[in-house]
This record gives C-alpha cells, structure tokens and sequence, in this order.
C-alpha cells in the first residue's frame, strides 16, 4: 500500500427530513446570504425549495436565486452566477439538486474570489487558493460530489470537459436525504447506477497497486450498488434500498477506496466526457457504454484482478465471463451499451477520437490511449 | 437505515516516513509547545524519538516529556499530566505510541481546561466544552483511536474503565506509519487482530439496523485482518501487510460502519473491561476470550446475522459453525479464548461480574447483561 493523505472534513447529515437543517448549518457558519443554485423548477414543483427557504428564514439566512444549472453543467452558467454571486455579495453557495448542480457550485465558490476567468482554474493556468464555502442538499445519488473536493465542467466553445480539485471545495455540510430521490426517473436510476460502478472500477482495474482491501470494498460497493437498483426498479418507493444506494455512492468517491493506491487513472471518464461533451448524453448512459468495450481492451493487462471481479460480483470464473455479465445487468436495468441507443454512428468517431485524445493528455494518459487504442475501444461499442 | 451525521476531520498521514512530517503540521498549526506522551523508552531505543523531537526543533516547536503511560491507561497518570501541561502551558498534545497513549492524549486534552476533576467527563458529571488540538503517531494498529474522537481510561480507585467522546476529541492530524510496528510483538499483534476483530463485530450482530452495505464493509475488514494476522505471524516484516493491517484497523472505527445502524452496543468490549479493569490483562486478549463466549450466548437473537458470518468470513454454513471458527482462528494466532489462560479462575468471577453489572449501566444494557446472563456467559469461558 502506497503512502498516502486522508482528509475528508465534509459534515453529512443522512436521513429523512435533514434538508430542514440548511439554516442552522449555514448559521452555525455565520453565513449571511447564499447563492441558491438549483436546476429545473422541479424543486418548486416538489415541495423542497419552500422547506429550503423557510430554514434559511428561520435563521436570517437571505438568498439569491440561482436556477437553470443544466445537466453536464457548462462554464458559461458558471460564468453568470460567479457574476452574481459578486453583485450580491454572497458568502457562500447552496447547492440543492445533483451532482451538476453541486459541481456548478464548487466552481462558482472558487471562480468568485479569483480574479481572472474561471477556466484558468480548469487548465492549471491558475490555481486555487481560496474560495466560498459550498453547503449542498443532494437530490440525486451518482456522482459522489457530496463528499469530495472535486467538480467537472465542460467549456462549451471548446468542448473540454474538465475537473477542478482542491481542499477549499470540499462541502461544508452535505445533506443527504434518500426520500428526496425517490422522484428520480428510472432512467436517471439506472445511469446513476453506471456512474457509481464506474467510479468503483476505474481504480479497481487500474490501481498501481490494488491492496486487497480495497478490492473488498469496492466489491461492497458494487454489490450494493447492483442489489439495490434492482430493488428500486421493483419498488421505487423502498427508502432502505434508496439509503443503501446513495451512501455506497458516497464511498464510492471520497478517496476511501483511492487511499494507498498509488494513484490510478479514470479512462472511462476520460473516454466517456467526450460522448457528454459532443452530445450531451447523459454521463452515467455514456459510461453503461464505453465500460464493457473499455474492459474487453483492458482485460489483458490485470487479468487477474477481471477474474477476481467475475468471481466476487457475478460467481463466475473468467474475465470475459465477468465483463458479459455486466454488461448484461446494464442491458437488463436498461441503460445503454451501444453508441446506436445514443445516436452516435461510425459516422461520429472521428469527432470523438479526436475529443478523446484531447482529454487523454489532460488525463495524463496519452501514452496508453493513442488513436489506435481510442478508435479500438469506441469501435468495439458501436 | 437510520439518520445519522457523518463526521470524521482528522487528517491521517499514512506510510513509511510520515512522522518525520510532525514538525510541519503541528508549525502549520501554529503550536508552539507540545506535551509529548509517550509510554516506555522503546520510543527512544529504536530511533522513534529522536525522528520526532528533530521534527520538532526544525520548526522550533518545544515540547515537555511525559512518559510512563501503560496499556489499560489510568485517570491517576492523566491527572498527573494536567498538571504537567498546565504548568509548562503547552498547546497540544502530541501521543507518540498505540492506543493507550492516544487514549491518555485525548483525556489530557479534555482535562486541561476543565477546572475540575477530569474523570468527571467521563461519569457525565460535567461535558467537554474545550480541549486542545491532539497530534499523534501511531505505533500499533489496534484501537482505532486514531481516527476517532474517543478515549477509554481506567479509573484505578473504583475500578471503573470508562470513556470520553467529543467532536473536541477528534485528533487534528495522525501519522500512521506502518513501518513502524514491525516491532510490535508477536503477543501484541495476535491481540490487536482480536481488538479490531471486536470492533467490527460488535455492531455486525448487535446493530439495530444492519443494512448489507455495513455487513459487507464489516466483512472486508474482518477478511482483511484475518488475512494479514496470518501474513505477519509467518514473516512481521511485510510491510504490504502490516499496512493493510494498520488501514483495516482505522476503518473498523472511524464511524464508516457505525453510521445508519441506529447504534448498536459493545457487549465484548462491555465485559472486557471488567477483566482488563480488576486484571490488567491486556484487551485485545481479554476480548478473545470474551468473543466467542458471546457469541455462543448471543446467536438466537441475530441467527441470520450469524450464519451470513459463517459463510462470509469462514465460507461454512451454520452459526455453530462460524463461532467454533473463530475461536479456533483465535487458538491458532495463539490469542486466548479461556479465562484460565489469562489466570482467571471461578473464585474470581463474583467480583468480575460486579463489574460488569457496573459496566452495563454505563453501558445502558443494564435490561440485558442481567447477574444471570453475565454468569452464563462467563463461565463459559472458563
């Protein structure tokens, strides 16, 4: 096991009924006035915005509306609440919605004391070193942005799609409330499911060094994850099977399964954000497709780690067992495995390759994802 | 699963030469006078000491000795540092050495600013409303405290072995350096697996609510320890082991596993500390001999629970069959699992379960762990 930093100091209060907190969170903190930033109205619809904004008047806690944050959140949104977070004076962000609405949040919050454009922060032109405390109310279990300083955005002019990280961004206070999620569509079930395994997998496979550990809790969280979409496709309205769900997704992604690993790589992710960049599929549906034609190319370089995966997910023995099955519990729950259920054609690849190798560079991976590998991989998942 | 707040801000250090870091952290934290506890000169034989209070000149952080702290920690010694850290005024307190040490460390902190009697923190009789920062390097994996905000101490005049919790508690920073506790004995290893083992098993059957996510992550870790404790007793310098060792350890009670349960209890560390109280013999055997004992006593209450751990940690069938297992684990590491090997007869049982009795009303078990049910489970232990 590699040497490492934990550090973790996100508050998450899990469980019915805590969105009614904000306000004394955000007091406790002596926050004066937030930028509220959500996505559709559907929180107005729903109930949550007048539970949200009563606690915040409960404590004298004066908010600015912020609404719009789309899916595969872009800079240029960014760019116009960081505008307004200036123009009101606001001493911190709330983030009530997912992980596109939570990861326009740590942006802003490090794109208002900075004061060049807020891309810089995204090309390493400029780094982070300072910015507004981010509180958030999740309302979608995927991305795992609750519990880490991390947030992707895409530059729409450039088509980047990008990660900032530092240890000013992670969330003060994440409120967590399963019950929240049971609106969630089905097929925002199903993606979410393929964002969790991939965060579980990418450094399952490709970890410098895999401690066993590790491999056993990412082998819970997987599990977890794939017992309990199936119980929610059944029942929608199970609240134990939404717990379950959305804190293996919290572990998914707060460094616990990374700690010791000696760094690993993301290249689903770094395949995948090209798909949501180009055309603007939805992250977890792009992932549920590049995975099992990433893991048919991958599997020779960890073979033994493909049949430990087989074994302990699926009770089966070798590699391409282990894969298939995946990718037929993807096929099963109903998210995509083929570029066709996404529209994208042979048609589109070289677009793609040529977004993909951007991102590899970025991704540290050009090395092993040259155009050969990338037109490999995609073409495998057309 | 249950609500719960999730809260875990120390920051672990973990791997080969992190403790040479002290000096840095405690300068960023702007101390600059530490109480440095320790336990005996094994620290300064085998170099320990002079890594550490070099750290901490090169940041011109002084520090004042307080050495001779023992396993089963005692209130007399951490009244006696108060005193020392009150005379010298020293703004942190940094634990060098296992969990009795770091256990003393967080006592000492609570009970520098409380101007009355410290134990009274402990018997509820006044809270902990401030404390200093706690640093620590860590010499044994075992107690987990390094991750935790709670202290166990031996109150010697009333045989009470009792604990502390406050968020005031948590250490700020923890060097975890698993190279290290190469040196730890043979003895003091197989005794720590027995404690980690308690530590994840206790909430495993006693859980109000034990969601599959928890009994999986409970399940890696108990694999996890098993595994290794074998790897280290054939060669005590893998390092790759005592890592993965030191990292279950912390994980089985950082809170990971406790949150959503609804709480659960410690019956074996409940009775445990009735032996280690009145006998001073060292926990983790205390805990061994005390586990199975439980267990046999427990099963009817949570049968599925038992036969899950059969199967999952023994790959057996039956409760029966899962708790021969481990005690036969035990026996084989060379832990006991009689009270006559650790020199406790029946004539010493009255006044045990007097302890424990007092042990359960602490406890709040008091309607459970009745004389009758702390006999049964005692004398089976014989």
């Amino acid at each position: 096991m590699d040497h490492f930093t934990y550090y973790n100091p996100t508050k998450v209060e899990f469980g019915v009924g805590k969105e009614s907190l904000i306000g004394q969170h955000l007091a406790e903190a002596r926050v004066k006035k937030v930028l509220l930033c959500y996505g559709s109205d559907r929180i107005k619809r729903d109930g949550l915005f007048d539970v949200v904004t009563k606690s915040l008047a409960e404590k004298n806690v004066q908010f600015v509306l912020c609404g719009g944050i789309v899916s595969n959140p872009v800079i240029s949104k960014v760019r116009e609440a960081i505008s307004l977070a200036r123009l009101h004076q606001v001493d911190a962000i709330l983030s009530v919605g997912g992980g596109s609405v939570l990861d326009s949040a740590k942006a802003i919050a490090a794109g208002v004391p900075y004061t060049g454009d807020v891309w810089d922060l995204f090309i390493g032109k400029a780094s982070i070193d300072s910015a507004l405390p981010v509180f958030d109310i999740l309302t979608l279990a995927a991305t795992g942005s609750e519990m880490n300083s991390g947030a992707v955005i895409t530059n729409e002019d450039t088509k980047e799609k990008f990660a900032i990280q530092s240890p000013l961004t992670f969330p003060k206070v994440s409120i967590v409330n399963p019950a929240l999620m049971k609106t969630v569509s089905r097929d925002y079930l199903v993606y979410s499911a393929a964002d969790i395994i991939a965060h579980a997998i990418e450094g399952y496979f490709t970890a410098v060094d895999q401690p066993r550990f590790h491999s056993r809790l990412v082998e819970a969280i997987i599990n977890t994850v794939i017992e309990n979409t199936e119980i929610l496709l059944a029942n929608p309205d199970n609240y134990a099977a939404r717990a379950e769900f959305a804190w293996a997704s919290t572990q998914a992604l707060n460094g616990l399964i990374y700690s010791g690993t000696a760094g690993y790589s993301y290249p689903n992710h770094m395949i995948e954000h090209a798909l949501s960049a180009l055309f603007n599929v939805p992250h977890g549906a792009g992932l549920s497709v590049v995975i099992p034609a990433w893991m048919k190319w991958y599997q020779d370089r960890n073979p033994l780690q493909f049949e430990r995966f087989a074994q302990n997910i699926f009770g089966l023995k070798t590699a391409e067992q282990g894969i298939a099955a995946l990718e037929n519990w993807f096929n099963k729950i109903g998210t995509p495995t083929r570029l066709a259920q996404l529209g994208i054609t042979e048609a589109h690849l070289p677009a793609t390759i040529d977004i993909v190798l951007t991102n590899a560079k970025w991704f540290g991976l050009a090395d092993i994802y040259t155009k050969d590998v990338a037109t490999t991989i995609l073409k495998s998942a057309l």
